[in-house]
């Protein structure tokens, strides 16, 4: 990891894991969740809700985790090719990446004699140099393919789990409408705790955090059940 | 993730629209067409298959979309709290961050004369300090508030489109096994164009990103197919 990283991660750098088991709980909590309760409100058999989350959640999971882990190795790729192009250009014409670094440093109210002496330095080491062009011109951090890996896995495992929590209830009763009612009971507290644990995580206060997750999954699974209701009706 | 996407975005600019549709749409396809597929494998009646579609494309676009919105307000409000702190850091302890300037140059490899003149020269005017302390010590860009809104809306627009796609044809059989056929088909097909425009707004080998694309989509349809096969029977 270059220091780049460090600066940007260091103070997330413990919890990523936790992170991403919370990303992953909180959307499989609240999609599956929706999806159940909408079917809920157009059909009476308790089968065809548990069949219809679980193929959501092995969708979703699928889906997220495998989106995520190409989407990693895409950013990687797109990360090397740009990394080439700089020391091909930092070879071929250096003039003009001098003026680029120049420009940077313009921007923050450097003077010209300040902005030549960081060129020049910049200059007498060409790795250096295109690491400073990666973040500072193209914003480009290096990207860690294991994190990318390891992240797209917690998070569909943690998608996994966090589906089966709102459709447990439907396999413990015989009416949809009695399994909704239990699935929005434990969803809606659980989205009320991972919200919390989030907007801790993220700085955020935590107790509004946790108001707009399980917002956001009460508005989701209200409108799927309405919107199933008149259609199945 | 965040951090560096949010950078690509910026010099996709014109094309932010239309990479949010790209996004929303390509997500939309993938999880109601494996959704649908999975539930086709259970159960027979082509109404039940299209209420969990509708079920599952209102609660997924609201989720993504709603979700979208106020993560993008959180990044706004971590921003603005972590823009006070550096102001407040510039005022209170100027010493220790120019300090934190020195270590960013020191890591390039400039020598300590070289510090001293950027650190000096930026020390001169606090607010162009504080935006370089933002950008390059915490590696955080100013969120564009309205975008957050707008991307959220088309993303969440776009997933209810995409999602259509794989779902229409239950509309028009009797049979979910004849529904999945012709959904397969247009959604396999549908993908892969997306996945061919999405590869090249990303500078990646458009056919390669198709295929990547498509194949998630397959792989999920497939999974959920057996999965709901297994415990509907």
């Amino acid at each position: 990891m270059n220091q780049s990283n460090h600066f940007n991660e260091q103070h997330l750098e413990s919890s990523d894991f936790i992170t991403d088991i919370v990303i992953g709980m909180s959307d499989g909590l609240t999609v599956p969740f929706a999806l159940a309760a909408g079917l809920s409100g157009a059909v009476a058999s308790t089968t065809i809700v548990t069949t219809a989350g679980i193929a959501e959640i092995v969708a979703g999971s699928i889906a997220m985790g495998l989106g995520g882990y190409l989407a990693g190795k895409t950013e990687q790729e797109h990360y090397d090719s740009e990394l080439k192009r700089e020391f091909e250009e930092v070879e071929t014409v250096p003039d003009k990446e001098k003026e680029e670094v120049r420009e940077i440093f313009a921007h923050y109210g450097l003077d010209s004699d300040a902005q030549k002496i960081i060129v020049e330095a910049l200059a007498k080491d060409k790795k250096k140099w295109v690491d400073f062009m990666m973040k500072f011109e193209l914003g480009l951090e290096k990207p860690d393919v294991n994190r990318a890996r390891n992240s797209a896995l917690t998070i569909g495992i943690a998608y996994i789990v966090g589906g089966i929590i709102p459709l447990s209830p439907y396999f413990l009763v015989d009416h949809a409408s009695d399994g909704l009612k239990y699935s929005a009971l434990i969803t809606i507290l659980t989205l009320f705790i991972f919200g919390y644990f989030k907007s801790k995580l993220t700085g955020q206060n935590p107790v509004l955090g946790a108001l707009k997750v399980t917002a956001i999954g009460a508005v989701a699974a209200g409108a799927a059940f309405f919107v199933a209701k008149i259609i199945g009706a």
